[in-house]
């Protein structure tokens, strides 16, 4: 069930756009504001399940951190398990590691080797914005490493002009709630 | 409602210890096996759900950022809003900081100003695990600082040996879900 106008609008216009942050020049898209807004945060969550409940999922898979949020939500919701896929050297048992581009220089996330116990697990990956898609990307190629299926990738904010979800649609179809 | 002794067996058996980690010498104690078992999970959010549906709470605030997954979970489950409290340099608006001691140095954690928009709001604040309990204190202190109450501090897994519980219970009644 796709979400009315009313409920968008009430999705987006909880999140608040904050000036140079990191950095100059960077508008941030501020989700704190949208996550203590109860009925923002509640419109969300119903859809994300209303979509997802007939997906037969065994795990959400989020993304460090923010995607955490979402995602652990949404995993007690459906009844399944979650599973974080971390910055590297947060994650303490065996791992594997996906380097990706940065604007300057790389980065690194990891998921757990044995991070889904049910074979061939059909996954969602979630996280709360896509720019670039580089994380999202790693996170997916780490998800199909350890031999789990993506079913999508979710995400709350898709800032469409800078094409990320190009990249990521390479390893699993791309669903967001909101673009711009 | 309390835990039999075969809920608690369950969520206490899905934790699992790792040797060495971050460095050596110390046991680790990693949830995401927890996380994965759905059973384990859920029993967990029923619990907490039960526990705190009559609290009259107004937010879950969350530590970053294993705090985020059951914080986000359990706000989502109770219909109410969900705060995260992190790391110095994520927060995107106006913040307050608090520093606290770390074996060796310092760490700061930072909360919105104005992360509760509701007057005196009724905040739960939650984690996974508390050892020596500088982060949850110094969280605990900014949740008071932006004038909301804190209800109670809430942890899966309390190492009670390190008496960092006492440290919190300074500045708000302690609950833990397991001990060590």
């Amino acid at each position: 069930m796709s979400l009315t106008q009313e409920q968008k609008d009430l999705i987006f216009n909880s999140i608040r756009d904050i000036k140079d942050f990191p950095k100059e020049g960077i508008i941030f898209k501020d989700i704190t504001t949208l996550l203590n807004n109860k009925e923002a945060f509640k419109t969300l969550m119903d859809h994300f399940e209303e979509r997802y409940k007939s997906y037969n999922l065994d795990y959400i898979a989020g993304i460090d951190s923010r995607g955490f949020i979402f995602g652990a939500a949404l995993a007690d919701r459906l009844g399944i398990g979650f599973v974080p896929v971390r910055k590297k050297g947060k994650l303490p048992g065996t791992t594997v590691c996906e380097k990706y581009e940065l604007e300057y220089g790389f980065d690194e996330v990891e998921i757990h080797l044995d991070a889904f116990p049910i074979k061939d697990a059909r996954v969602l990956l979630i996280d709360d914005l896509i720019a670039t898609g580089g994380t999202a990307t790693a996170a997916a190629k780490l998800i199909k490493h350890v031999n789990a299926q993506l079913v999508e990738v979710c995400f709350l904010l898709n800032l469409k002009f800078l094409s990320g979800d190009k990249k990521v649609a390479e390893h699993a179809p791309v669903y967001s709630v909101l673009e711009i």
